[in-house]
């Protein structure tokens, strides 16, 4: 449960204990992120050895969603109230420093350990489809066919309540030894951008559609069909 | 052990059972991918959990390493001979279809499972050292300071000995269902770039240096010091 500053409370596992400077506990850092990433690395124990897959996820208030096959081995396994550790890590830049020791990287990352509950109800479930769809590109949703009841039935998605969780961050120029800060090498942070590239259309798009708003918006374009 | 075809071995937890069309097994995809990658989620299990941490690591030929400082309770938990499992993955693009359902995105990832080894040797040590340093940026390692004996003696190294991996690419336009490719739905992909933005010199730079070669190289510039 968030505490009453809003914050998630420290525990044994969540609680930094190497560079705790670099820790944050409070939900809006720590849903930032999982709003800014991608992908999540969903962390399970199958036959008692680590295995770690990456897949899409959205959040919705307090709660994390992945899905799948509901042929799925690992959605079986975690839907059976397995232990989870979900993991989203977002790279902003190389820190170069004047010694390999000090390099580093700016990242922010989440770190969330539960359990998983398979989601039956119906609503909850286009909810979280629709946050899936939405998450990987906003706007997508209204444009795509809509689901059908045998879709629904073939997905599996997963609850996964935000109530461990914790945030690493590290930013700023690279920290040196002291005595290095006088020698002459270059240091400073080389920032990693990911952006879009040139939308590929579907080869068997049957007609020229122009691009979807979804689409145009993402890659910051507004231009109109006869424009293309 | 990598076979006559220079593959990795199928084993049951490498073998893809869903879509195994995606699983590539061969040491060269597996390389790439990890080459490409710039950081890992290594999991293992703590008090029976799944943990999935972020870090950086390193190939050297057949073998993984990551690194981390000498008190990491992660590391020591690993050098311990525990099972481990890193997974590498590259996100190329949106892939939009008509539907929810096929949406999907366009990725590379390999997963890696094993059990990682302390790294006594100094020589070993210190290529290691170097890879990740080369790994984060090439040429980075001749322009920094020299490690010393005391920041040798400070940071972990472990290998992962690259013996059960198998890699998984998605890559192409959105599958649809073939009643949906009628409909005026705009599909495809959008891919994802990674690049890098201007580089951010250390505020605390006490003269003013050129950008290294190393960084240079990075950003695709050639600019001379007096450029800048």
């Amino acid at each position: 449960m968030i505490t009453e500053d809003n914050s998630f409370p420290i525990t044994e596992r969540t609680r930094l204990k190497r560079l705790p400077a670099r820790g944050a506990y409070d939900a809006q850092t720590i849903y930032d992120i999982l709003d800014a990433g991608r992908i999540c690395h969903i962390g399970f124990v199958s036959d008692g050895a680590p295995v770690v897959i990456p897949t899409g996820y959205a959040r919705v208030d307090d709660r994390l969603y992945v899905h799948g096959s509901a042929a799925s081995r690992m959605l079986k396994t975690l839907a059976q109230g397995a232990d989870v550790c979900v993991t989203v890590t977002l790279l902003d830049g190389l820190v170069l420093a004047r010694s390999a020791f000090h390099s580093s990287m700016n990242y922010r990352s989440v770190v969330v350990f539960g359990k998983a509950t398979l989601v039956e109800d119906r609503d909850e479930k286009i909810a979280a489809l629709t946050a899936f769809t939405e998450h990987v590109l906003r706007g997508r949703w209204p444009e795509v066919r809509r689901v059908t009841e045998q879709e629904l039935k073939a997905t599996s998605v997963l609850r996964l309540p935000l109530t461990e969780a914790s945030a690493k961050v590290r930013t700023g120029p690279p920290k040196d030894e002291e005595e290095d800060y006088a020698l002459p090498i270059w240091a400073g942070v080389l920032p990693l951008v990911t952006g879009f590239g040139e939308p590929i259309s579907d080869p068997r798009l049957e007609t020229a559609l122009p691009l979807p708003a979804s689409v145009k918006q993402a890659i910051g374009k507004t231009r109109s069909a006869d424009e293309r």
